[in-house]
């Protein structure tokens, strides 16, 4: 260690690495804007692809744009026979939980199929291409494992049916309802990006080494798998399926609460405030009713009476997670594909943040303190 | 942001994000250390699954230890036969340059098929398992897939030759010679961690959301790739072969120093005196001989007579990929395996802080400064 040495705080808590303009979390206000635009807005009354133009593009596109993307997107969502031809091995490999694992491996073999450089002096325009490229496959890659380890053949990508519709129509082979899309359009659209998480940083470390896109969305995708990395709106719904009816619910909860266990789907490392994800879906999963619904609305009453009661001072809100779920299985999206729809949406997060991240000449080598014995000690003969 | 950020220096340079008892790199002194014992007195002196003990245990191994370890390698340099099926695919991926690619695809698959579980609340035991097994296949997939690319049978592993050994007969299918044997060992021994460099960085990014093992050495291999990362034994070697012969040294490295242009070999981020482990390869490489070592130290003297001159105050001392290059060259190694070499060694290094950052509890969750457009900006119509 050398005199000049800064010391982070550990995991790098509140240390500012990269500037960006992207967008950004304001944790205390409950706010969340993707470029200058406030997320649930855009989530409220864009498209998917339009959210995409403005995260890679820098802006929100013209109706002409708009549409050359749509083209774009389906031309770069069909995959390469070498690919298809290695899917079933890859579908089959691993247990159920490893989806991302799955995803992982595909998305490392396209990247090399298509020859994916290095994006260090690359021009602007490959950086985007290649992005692009994973944004449109992500979803059918996903959803062609996913069939395939059910023993279904995989389908191809309807994209006129919208991000939304075609990975719903890909997941189920049936063309779903207006409802349904506009549900799933809204969360995957909310869900892009949300501030610097942990797999935006692996993604963005690698890329400072100039390597190519594949790269770091693999990064990306193998932190995400983390269990600490968060976006796993399943745990939140195998809570409420634990709960099972609305009359069990405070019971629960207080029990859960009283014992200081965690409770899935409340709680978040920045909001202060209720997600504003969660809020948007609440209103979305409340506009679709049903049983489910009302246990979830009720669950979530319960849990801030009972901590109003027994934590006082200890605010605790529902999170992206929670609401989700319950849009998801609404939806009719099986359980272990929840977590796969969330990177469908979030690669084009990575994806922004990796083009931004070729802007920056600086590769992320940081430093560590040697705090082990005293070196150089002699060897042991 | 908020008002309790720090700021952190570009690509967080001098920003100690960890502490570690792996080793350390001392620049100044030209001095480098694994646990307490000098890196290049465990390179001249130990086998490389000694250092591997040293690094992924903790201690230099008893005889015993090392004959266990030993066992435990052999067998877990096994590939299961769903990825040998895939291999021929995956080898005939991609261009010739994408040889880390084809391994991050290999790795992938193989961590998903031996079902890697979260590192997140795993026994210590299972994470130095998994570990186990890259360091034993990595070497495997990649002596594969390059025979596989040429078309040629992939060989098993030869543990009873140690590692260089086997690494060397698995790339040729010839049993290399005492001297072959000896000089890639003290290479790969020697190179099995370096300091806190960008790839173990991204390992550790992703471990600490609690990922598994697989994940966190598919995004160090990724970074690995990257031109800025350093590592690229090749390209050294290349600029030998451009000069030729000893006697156009002195002209061509004139041109290059007076042009102001980048010698590859030489300088290194972090060392101001020569790299130690050029001079243990260059010792090595001079006790091999041959017009290749002649034209090398010949060039080597001329940087640095050549930068004296035309550049006083400007030292530049040949790093490892100098010397390394040539050592390999010099035992047989196609110019497409240096890089791939390098890997075999630096898996020990990526795991061992693996299993390092396991026992951090904290996720490396940093921020970023939004400098876009103020927010909340009206939606365009």
């Amino acid at each position: 260690m050398t005199s000049t040495q800064i010391v982070a705080p550990a995991g790098l808590k509140d240390v500012v690495v990269a500037d960006t303009t992207t967008g950004d979390v304001r944790g205390r206000e409950g706010f969340y804007h993707f470029r200058q635009y406030p997320a649930v807005e855009l989530a409220r009354t864009r498209s998917f692809e339009d959210v995409c133009h403005l995260m890679l593009e820098g802006t929100l596109p013209t109706p002409a744009q708009s549409a050359a993307l749509r083209e774009r997107l389906a031309a770069a969502a069909v995959l390469p026979p070498e690919l298809l031809r290695l899917l079933p091995d890859v579908a089959r490999s691993g247990p159920d939980r490893a989806s991302l694992s799955r995803l992982r491996t595909a998305v490392s073999h396209l990247g090399a199929l298509d020859g994916f450089a290095p994006t260090y002096g690359a021009p602007a325009e490959q950086v985007r291409a290649d992005v692009l490229r994973l944004v449109a496959t992500v979803p059918v890659l996903q959803a062609a494992i996913h069939r395939l380890r059910a023993g279904l053949d995989p389908l191809p990508a309807r994209p006129e049916l919208g991000a939304a519709g075609s990975w719903l129509w890909m997941l189920g082979g049936e063309e779903p309802g207006e409802r349904e899309r506009r549900a799933i359009t809204a969360y995957l659209t909310s869900t892009v990006d949300h501030g610097f998480s942990a797999s935006t940083f692996a993604a963005r470390v690698v890329t400072s080494a100039g390597s190519d896109v594949a790269s770091a969305i693999c990064a990306a995708i193998g932190t995400f798998a983390g269990p600490l990395h968060g976006g796993a709106p399943d745990r939140a719904l195998d809570a409420l399926d634990e709960i099972g009816s609305a009359d069990r619910a405070r019971e629960w909860v207080r029990e859960k609460v009283a014992a200081g266990e965690r409770i899935m789907g409340f709680g978040h490392a920045v909001y202060r405030t209720m997600d504003p994800r969660a809020a948007l879906l609440r209103e979305i999963a409340v506009g679709m009713g049903g049983p489910l619904v009302d246990l979830a609305v009720r669950v979530e009453e319960e849990v801030v009476s009972a901590l109003a009661e027994l934590k006082p001072g200890r605010e605790l809100h529902t999170n992206v997670e929670y609401y989700a779920g319950v849009v998801m299985e609404l939806c009719g999206i099986p359980r272990e594909m929840f977590t796969p729809t969330f990177a469908t949406a979030r690669v084009v997060g990575w994806g922004a943040h990796v083009i931004e991240q070729t802007q920056s000449p600086k590769i992320f080598r940081p430093s560590a303190r040697y705090v082990g014995p005293e070196a150089p000690a002699p060897l042991p003969s």
